[in-house]
């Protein structure tokens, strides 16, 4: 009999799983053994600076050993951190803490089995042959960027062959750019192949060129061999925790990749789904780039993690964790509020339940997760485990596609930050830059209406000024980038930093 | 007992080993078993092009199965190919070929377990924090590189900040970088830490500033944990094979790691060493750095690979594949040449062997090594394996600490590339550029006649022009860097490229 054993090889302190291979064969085995496991969301409150955690992945690790030590086989999947990021200062691992830990977390954090690198290179091996395009004339202009890892604000712009050509060149973080957003969306290297060679590498004469014109597609999937299997690990309690795809909910689709949370879901009974920053961010491009247009699992309950801090002590702010919490509740999935506590702050238990009771939340789960981990969740999952156990089957949403990106920014203004059609503006420019993007698109014989949009934001504000009164908030869009091998648009709000180099700290 | 096991953990289809951990382990118990292998260099004649081989990796490979078959416990230490190179097509991988391969080829031209990728980001990660040193006013000037083991044309010279500081920066492949050449001659994770403090970062009023000034080296040190530990993966015969360290002997020192070699000694009675290119390249480095310099072992003996063509089918390059011989014989070190057929070539056997006999050559090791791998050199070993087993210990070679660097490229010159130093010129502006080095690390405390040197050079070539009669050859030197954590000073010939960016095929 075939198991996920066939499928699994040793690698240093983790396992990486070729899944890939393993989904192939459910699917031509549709009598094999195989579980059907119910995604859970676990998404969080804005932070109120992109560098500090609300404590998603700390909250996930606790919640999996909690409903584990309940009899329930729950795992989670988790986005690889940059490591870039978090050696440059800019940003904390993302392994969970305490109680609530991974077994080997300074592998999580320091790299994993080299799958950012190996993104990285095909993603610059990819610039490198663009460029011999150049010389040989097969194009003009170069419009995918070069990636790095590690954060530098120096390369937010760059010339290249300096002194000579000056060609003008982006360089963008790895975990963001188009081939991992390739990575997370394929179910199939034959796919990522084909979503490379769609890949638009730049123009000539005006007209899209894209790497299936001219590059040997073997290259990249040579180098993204390994890069394509997620990797298992657990938690300090045995709990399992499969590793795969990019951060970065905020500029990028920053979600884990769909063929581990599939692959997840044939093992075990509940899959907790790590969904970066808040409903706005990574359970909003769950929901609305995953699910409804890349045939993911909708959600069968929702997890919104906040501090007590980050809830309450900036009045102001504090319209947008009841707002995450009713947008889910809205769409129908049964949504827990989870508040994290940090040392010394035990005693503002009542006080939180009540406030949430006002909100007419359900009721809270509330514990210090990095003091006590799973234990001082287990208890509180009574309502929970039956939401999972007994829910109805989950929604399909109806795809977008074809609906202008215009009209799409709008919708997402509506729904995911609060801020009505009326009020998304237009900074100078960015209709000439949609029009560019329009005509892009058409010269490489597809439509821009149908691409799934990204909204690229920062990760600590849902409208151009969070702390306006409620009418008076906005939207402003600013550019439009076509990213045609993954299939998506991205579009750029004013609060987003168009390269995002985090200042090393 | 402790043995190797207790260092070992299971990565992938490789192992890794904590070399260091394992070396400690071995100096703090002396009387625990061990062995004391003998290095074999294993070298080649100089290629008509760098893109074409002559088959050390297949030689290696080839003569470990053999002396396994003959019942002598060899082993092979060889360096992670560039994949990046691979990939760009300017050069095959480096896992041997046909039957004297390794089991898993992919495994190794593909990234191995992401080390190389490691080693980019620890390096960018620096040139980050030298920019941010430049913000804040420690530097006005960066001097170290930023590396991608992508090759790339146009990142020859590049300006980033463009547009506004425009401060222009060099770009150099992964594997030539300084923190690879650390990670090469180091022998601990705190060597390593101390070395990446002395690197200097750039200038300020003219006066070396280092990074240990500014960078909390766990930084570093944190990326590079697992890219320190040597691969440990085998032949299709089951020989043992360690791969450690990056390529490119002409424009590093492109050698494996120290402690990868000193690992494999321990646990083996014979260690090949692959060193790249010709007795001018990876043979001259391994003898002149890592034994004369740094302490490692000078060799028991060492074969010199060619192919047929390469050695008689251009006359005016004919010379180089004796003098490569020759250069090791007068060493001392017991020197076997070895011819690797390609097919259809069989039938230049006896005129092969006739042409070594009149060069006084050892009998040459001659076979189609892809096709037969270690079947066709077992049975020519035997004047190989007398030399190994009675010959007399190795040589210890004086440092050449204060020599200056100019009488040091010109004591390399004349042994290594048989050019007399009245024949040694000087570039314009070479001399500038060695007084500024000299300055450079006066600023830092050390005198640059400290540093070992590295010729930086074409790896097909040995002078100016190899096709000059032998008295009008000459070597130019072009211009001289220092590598100060490496403990290195790089001085580039004509013949070089100064920034090694392969064209991409």
């Amino acid at each position: 009999m075939t198991t996920i054993a066939d499928f699994t090889s040793q690698y240093g302190l983790v396992e990486k799983i070729d899944a890939f291979g393993y989904l192939d064969y459910l699917k031509k085995n549709p009598d094999a053994p195989r579980k059907h496991g119910k995604v859970v969301l676990v998404t969080a409150d804005t932070p109120l600076k992109a560098s500090r955690g609300e404590g998603k992945t700390t909250t996930t690790i606790a919640l999996i050993d909690a409903l584990n030590k309940r009899g329930i086989d729950a795992a989670a999947v988790l986005r690889q951190p940059s490591m870039g990021i978090t050696a440059a200062g800019s940003k904390g691992g993302a392994s969970g803490g305490g109680k609530a830990s991974l077994t080997h977390p300074e592998l999580i954090d320091w790299g994993l089995c080299g799958e950012m690198g190996a993104i990285e290179a095909a993603q610059n091996l990819l610039v490198s042959f663009a460029e011999k395009a150049v010389d040989e004339g097969r194009l003009d202009t170069i419009l995918v960027p070069r990636v790095s890892e590690v954060p530098s604000r120096s390369l937010r712009s760059i010339a290249v062959d300096y002194g000579k050509g000056d060609v003008k060149e982006k360089v963008v973080l790895t975990p963001t750019c188009e081939l991992m957003q390739i990575v997370v969306l394929s179910r199939s290297m034959d796919e990522i192949g084909q979503r490379v060679a769609k890949m638009i590498a730049g123009t000539k004469d005006g007209k899209a060129v894209t790497f299936g014109e001219f590059v040997d597609l073997w290259r990249i999937t040579g180098i993204l061999a390994d890069a394509v299997k997620p990797a298992k690990t657990e938690t300090v309690n045995g709990s399992p925790v499969y590793v795969h795809g990019g951060p970065f909910a905020n500029v990028s689709i920053g979600i884990p990749t769909l063929v581990s949370v599939e692959m997840a879901c044939a093992l075990h009974d509940v899959v907790i789904v790590e969904a970066g920053y808040g409903t706005d961010a990574g359970a909003q491009k769950w929901l609305d780039i995953a699910c409804r247009e890349f045939d993911a699992q909708w959600p069968s309950a929702a997890i919104v993690v906040t501090r007590a801090s980050t809830w309450r002590d900036d009045p102001e702010l504090s319209w947008r964790y009841p707002f995450h919490v009713n947008r889910l509740e809205g769409l129908d999935i049964p949504t827990f509020p989870l508040i994290n506590l940090w040392d010394g702050e035990d005693d503002q238990i009542p006080a939180l339940k009540e406030t949430a009771e006002k909100l007419e939340f359900r009721d809270p789960i509330i514990g210090n997760l990095y003091r006590d981990g799973g234990e001082a969740l287990a208890p509180q999952l009574d309502a929970f485990v039956d939401v999972i156990v007994n829910g109805s089957a989950p929604a399909r949403p109806h795809s977008h596609k074809g609906m202008s990106v215009i009209e799409n920014v709008k919708w997402v203004a509506e729904h995911a930050y609060g801020v009505p059609a009326d009020r998304v503006k237009f900074k100078d420019g960015f209709l000439a830059s949609r029009d560019e993007a329009v005509k892009l698109c058409e010269s490489a014989g597809f439509s821009l209406a149908d691409l799934a949009l990204v909204a690229v934001k920062s990760p600590a504000t849902m409208t151009d000024n969070d702390r306006a009164p409620e009418d008076e908030r906005t939207v402003t869009l600013k550019k439009v980038e076509v990213h045609a091998g993954a299939g998506l648009v991205h579009v750029n709000l004013t609060t987003s930093l168009t390269t995002p180099m985090p200042k090393i700290v």
